[in-house]
């Protein structure tokens, strides 16, 4: 079976050894505090891991919300964004499916803009803004999920620029953006615009480590603040024993040092990646190199429709996510082709080679 | 200072050395698993905590869903239950805040009725039934926080039958049943009721650890697995870590050797509360003889309003929760009256007589 299917990090790239050392520090040095309810006053998150989140970013504790897990973070925002304002979100199209599953259980009308090699199509976006201004724009600029796509620094600019002419807010979402391979790393929307129109959604996820459930805002401290009155309503906290292991993590560098070996991991599971997906679908199917992160992704022209598609991949035990699905309302890939995810951190380089040299046959085999 | 303000377990009442030491054997065993996401098909909670739960409650490990605390577990049916119905949500008055506001959140039109010493009053219920039914019953049947009331026996029965008759759901929290200092333990609402009406929330916060963050549901299995659905579109997944530390404490009988450990110590503060109460406030204040629990509650009569009674008190050093915030909508303590919620676990007998008598001591100065 080749499992194209879930962005899990490789055991590899989790310090599951180091962590379990912070873990047993912590317990031994705080047992009382971790087993209790985090303090009052600390439902922005504990004060030493905002210091340390605070570090990686260059930002002000203040300005730092923690969360359970970075989709959590996107529920509260979702909350707080659209409470006083009209319903339209815009996103990437293709974009991170769940992302938009909690933007519209908040009540949110998505509707999702090409995403080109570099970034937004920002004709298309520029028009959709005459029409309508959207409450917030998600967008997630590092090698994103699912497409692998990069925003260039001039896209990065263009779009702090209607953000401010049009008075809409930015949500970009990081948690793959330490995880670099090659070339150089654009700016982060943050840092184009620093008077609080854009909010930084991160997560230590891929950096360090799922099973903490670390996930992050940068706002504003007004903004802060409200998430927080938000978070404390519906969860009180995340738990202290998680918080204090990921600060003390962070203090002792496991995040760099992890990132270091993550990056040496992955960056020949990339390679080879982009280049059996030259050699087998095509360099045309290729929507663009993804510098970093998890996945390389295709438009892949094919002679059925999707589900006859994926159904005969997958008699061949090449597994996939449904495409469509990381495309908002009536957004679609390119007439005749499905968009594949493929992910490519968790397999061999002879294994992801396998795997696309197969889909290659499914395709020829339908045709 | 003497604070009636806050409902968190004394130290004493967290086996905090023991629980570190389980965590300490997760981390060693499975250092893998828990720095990891939860697997597929684990969103309703690690299979171990589940069968560890269900042997708490006799039910089947199916009918379990975990959760991040039993607040998110509120967040969740309140999502779940007011989705395809109407938005009448029905409660005790007083009743916990949050949960009202979670309610509230989600659309809700919640309806406070009365409160007696022995449970809802029955009368008023079937009033408000006759002119509409509500989505849910929201129901602390045990020690209830805010009031320290346990519903009875005879009215248990009386609301499933209710439940039945008109067709609404019940929603019991019982974090505090197992800490019960005096009496016999009514039968849950559950038992009473084992068609799947009655949706029972849980929590180790009271009788393990708060820090663990560890809330649950029991359900009918089609509920169980559209909670997961819910909640994995929000967070995810509970923390690994966190559920495994929860079930090896509950394999290794910490909750049931904490148990009698918290009633051994809390008990003495409660009959001390109760006795001060009598003697400094009068037995007509008191609401009810709590029977477990963290709170003795009295409707104490005063010569002004809520407001100045609670700034008067706080001059002299008496921290109290505003007792108001606890009647939803348009429910009020009797007239003439202030609602006050008097936690009792985390002050030593001695404290506690002190407070009361310096909140008689104001009440005597306002007149």
């Amino acid at each position: 079976m080749f499992p194209f299917s879930r962005g899990i990090p490789p055991r590899e790239a989790i310090p599951a050894q180091e962590l379990a050392a912070q873990a047993a520090a912590v317990l031994a040095e705080q047992p009382d505090d971790v087993f209790q309810y985090a303090p009052i006053g600390n439902h922005t998150g504990d004060l030493a891991l905002r210091e340390e989140l605070a570090k990686l970013h260059t930002a002000d504790p203040e300005r730092i919300f923690v969360t359970n897990g970075s989709l959590q973070a996107l529920d509260l925002l979702a909350a707080h964004l659209l409470r006083d304002t009209g319903p339209d979100v815009y996103v990437e199209a293709p974009t991170y499916d769940r992302a938009v599953q909690i933007f519209e259980r908040h009540g949110a009308r998505v509707t999702g803009i090409p995403l080109r090699h570099d970034g937004l199509d920002l004709d298309v976006l520029r028009e959709r803004l005459a029409e309508r201004t959207p409450a917030f724009l998600y967008v997630i600029p590092d090698f994103q999920n699912p497409s692998g796509v990069t925003t260039s620094e001039d896209k990065r600019r263009a779009l702090v620029g209607l953000a401010e002419e049009h008075g809409f807010v930015i949500v970009e979402d990081i948690p793959y953006r330490e995880l670099r391979f090659e070339g150089t790393a654009p700016t982060p929307l943050a840092e184009l615009s620093p008077g609080g129109r854009v909010l930084t959604v991160g997560s230590l996820s891929k950096i360090l480590s799922p099973g903490l459930r670390v996930g992050y805002v940068i706002a504003e401290p007004h903004t802060v603040t409200a998430l927080a009155a938000l978070a404390e309503g519906t969860y009180l906290s995340p738990a202290p024993l998680l918080q204090a292991v990921a600060a003390r993590s962070l203090a002792a560098g496991l995040a760099a040092s992890n990132i270091e070996r993550a990056v040496r991991f992955l960056k020949p599971r990339h390679d080879a990646a982009v280049a059996a997906v030259r050699r087998h679908l095509g360099e045309d199917a290729l929507i663009a190199v993804p510098e970093g992160g998890y996945y390389v992704s295709v438009h892949l022209p094919v002679p059925t429709d999707e589900k006859t598609f994926l159904a005969a991949a997958k008699k061949d035990g090449v597994l996939l996510t449904r495409g469509s699905a990381f495309y908002p309302g009536s957004a679609a890939p390119p007439a005749g082709t499905v968009f594949l995810r493929l992910p490519f951190q968790a397999l061999t380089p002879e294994e992801f080679a396998a795997g696309v040299e197969r889909l290659a046959a499914v395709t020829a085999r339908l045709a």
